[in-house]
């Protein structure tokens, strides 16, 4: 069985407070799903799925994800859930699941391919994500030492909520703004969905050439999912600093490509996880 | 141009107080990405991508995207970045972006296919993507009459985060939970992704056979988009509440579908957003 938790090794700043512990983080590894009937070998059977998920209760997701994505009908409809028992590699133990359907029960395959979602992390195991990313043309980050005063930081939150000016209306929205190292808002965008937000932040900068994402320090306003580290390190940002908590994928593979991974900004604290050379303290 | 932010008709309770007002909800409309050549005609571009997203910066959320998953190397790649211009229904118009690569530019569309996400909802406006679950087995949500009390609801966010136990050592992960109407919690599950999170809890719910979806109160730890109110309409959940906001497609789908949906469900208070008739005030 995998974890829910993993431990990190962190930097941890409170005011004038700086203490290197360890810390907690959730676990973030994909699941592949794949349906079929019991006469076929685990490897032909349809990949349906593929989710970045917290392991635990992975049967219970694969049986609500199929029932409430109109697949199934209920319990009743399958022989068997169980793991693959040809995982291709060490890491992927566990992380695809199998779903046998009772030989009565017919599936429209042909639908579930055109309507059905996987992430753009192939791979079942964070290993082969993070080395996917690596492959993908993804850019070295610079090497940078002591580039960001922590004063700085702990004034990127207020001044995204000050810019944020849908946020005030509805509470409903996830932003993200680009920031020189200096403290200066220099874009911000937000979306219901905030691989979105990122997506429009990375976009309008492309669009601008005056924005130089690689001197720059990338603040989120939620949480750090592997899914957005990608996405900055596909724009090879040095710094991400976010309000939320990072997930274990997310530290990972930001300490892999070279990103300096901030996380718990807010009330004059911060959490560094990775690459500290970057933060003068 | 579609607007990023929506009115609905909301019912403010805060301790006593208790007023019909209209509120602000942030949009969420489906975002189809279509990427080819200029010779070609719009409808035979391939479809790469469908994402729910808050309109406005469609342009740049296409090119951030693009260059993010690594399928262009930049801005330079592209002719032109428009509206389809043979949009398929009058909702649908802005809801389909056309991306137009220059003839030198080689994509690899099979990888693409492969390892792009669209979203379960089909279709490229709201409303087609609430019949579409209207038209998938979507039960008839049970209608009754002021069965929830709002002392209840109160008390169910604390209910909650003493259960998760994950939570409380990471801060990095979604909650959600069943209750009957006197406020007892029934299942919990907890997952980084929200969707997964409720996939979860209605797997195990469909497994425990015991627990009655149909007589439950679902509770999210955060906010509400469309693709949560479309998993709990599947398994006929006749109320939603959540600690953060919705959005506006969750709004409307919970209306059309006969789901009471509560937001912002913290400090001693609550929005009602649609089917008020469950709660008693």
């Amino acid at each position: 069985m995998k974890t829910s938790v993993s431990s990190a090794q962190i930097v941890r700043i409170e005011g004038r407070d700086i203490r290197v512990q360890p810390d907690l983080v959730s676990v973030e590894e994909p699941l592949e799903m794949r349906l079929g009937y019991g006469s076929e070998e685990d490897r032909h059977k349809k990949s349906i799925s593929i989710t970045m998920r917290t392991p635990g209760h992975d049967f219970e997701l694969a049986l609500g994800f199929l029932y409430t994505e109109g697949i199934i009908t209920g319990a009743g409809d399958l022989n068997a859930i169980r793991y693959c028992s040809e995982p291709e590699s060490e890491e992927a133990v566990d992380n695809v699941v199998i779903v046998e359907l009772k030989t009565e029960v017919e599936v429209d395959f042909k639908k579930l391919e055109r309507h059905f979602y996987t992430t753009s992390s192939c791979g079942v195991c964070g290993k082969a994500s993070i080395e996917a990313l690596q492959n993908a043309n993804c850019p070295v980050i610079e090497k940078k030492q002591k580039v960001l005063e922590a004063s700085v930081l702990h004034a990127l939150p207020e001044a995204l909520r000050a810019q944020q000016a849908v946020f005030q209306y509805t509470g409903g929205i996830h932003g993200c703004a680009f920031f020189d190292m200096q403290g200066n808002l220099l874009m911000m965008r937000e979306d219901v969905g905030r691989h979105n937000a990122l997506d429009k932040l990375i976009g309008a900068s492309l669009a601008s050439k005056s924005l130089k994402m690689t001197d720059s320090v990338l603040l989120l306003s939620g949480r750090i999912s592997f899914e957005l580290v990608q996405k900055a390190a596909m724009a090879a940002v040095p710094i991400i600093a976010a309000v939320g908590a990072p997930s274990s994928l997310a530290v990972k593979s930001a300490e892999e490509l070279g990103i300096t991974l901030i996380g718990f900004l807010r009330d004059k604290r911060f959490n560094i996880y990775t690459h500290r050379e970057r933060i003068a303290l």
